[in-house]
């Protein structure tokens, strides 16, 4: 997993059947000072709750999927927990 | 999942098996500010309506093959969505 | 696999359903040197006895989950050694 | 998938199981000026036709090892088209 | 896959279940030119004979598994083949 901020929602009218339910966010991924680092990703909300601004960290590939409910769609990107602190 | 725009189409006459019924993008992935980073890839339009010029969305790796019909394609990237807009 | 340090903890209360039972760390990957390299991953603790300082590898992607009980977790990178010494 | 140029042939005596009966040809990844950028990588041959100086695309990851058969083998490139042209 | 040089082994006493009859090496990717690029990934000897100072191919994330017996372990890297020749 990854660390990332949520940065902005993306609307999208036309889509790949299976993926009308879902929320896409964009993710902007964090170095360890948790400054931008790399492109934005387009992560689906597997926690339901996540929003912009919030720090999360989300699951990349195949695991995705796993976070989802139904499991086979086609995301590979999801925010999987809402970080409240990163202890160092 | 990542932003690109589709910026060509490839022509491709020896294929492997499985891949004849779909067409294939040249998509180039976009940062933050929609610019062109990275080299684009070829992804299987699972939309059915993605042309040249458009801003899309497209998934990588094993979870591209689950956007289209039948399955068990080779297939690692995918255009699921077509972007009306993105909201920051 | 790559090797890594273990430099923090993740704490957070908003999970994904699945991930309530595992601990998760941040894990710096290094190169060659032994010198930090890339951006930190956060990964499952796979070896349930790895902490800060430690020099470990992770395995990441599908396999991940693999390192898990029970495997169906949205989780993409674990802790799976800590390493004694390397012998080059 | 990506689009590459074959650039040579890999001969290996001593190798996994279940890789015999293919063919392994070293591909450069190119980029939309279809240059070379980044490292070659060794892809297995899926058209049954490639060779050195082909522009290819192929395909990486999970998906590569459905373009052959039998499916379950360790291979993670596979080339899936020989390009005859890209239109822009 | 990948070219890689064998550099290393890796020594760890605490193990994810499941890694205890695999022999782990580092791997240092090559480019074209055969020189170091990239950082060393730690992979499962598949051939049962690679060793220090070896050129080798090695397939990465899911598959690296497929190389193994028994196949449902937490393995992303696998050497699978020893090289004895590259022609360009």
């Amino acid at each position: 997993m990854q660390l990332g901020r949520v940065t902005g929602t993306v609307v999208a009218t036309v889509k790949s059947e299976g993926l009308e339910g879902f929320k896409f966010l964009v993710v902007q991924p964090l170095n360890k000072q948790q400054e931008p680092v790399g492109r934005p990703v387009i992560a689906a909300d597997a926690v339901y709750m996540a929003g912009p601004g919030e720090l999360v960290y989300f699951v990349a590939s195949r695991e995705a999927a796993e976070a989802l409910e139904p499991r086979f769609v086609p995301v590979d990107h999801a925010i999987v927990g809402i970080v409240d602190q990163v202890m160092t």
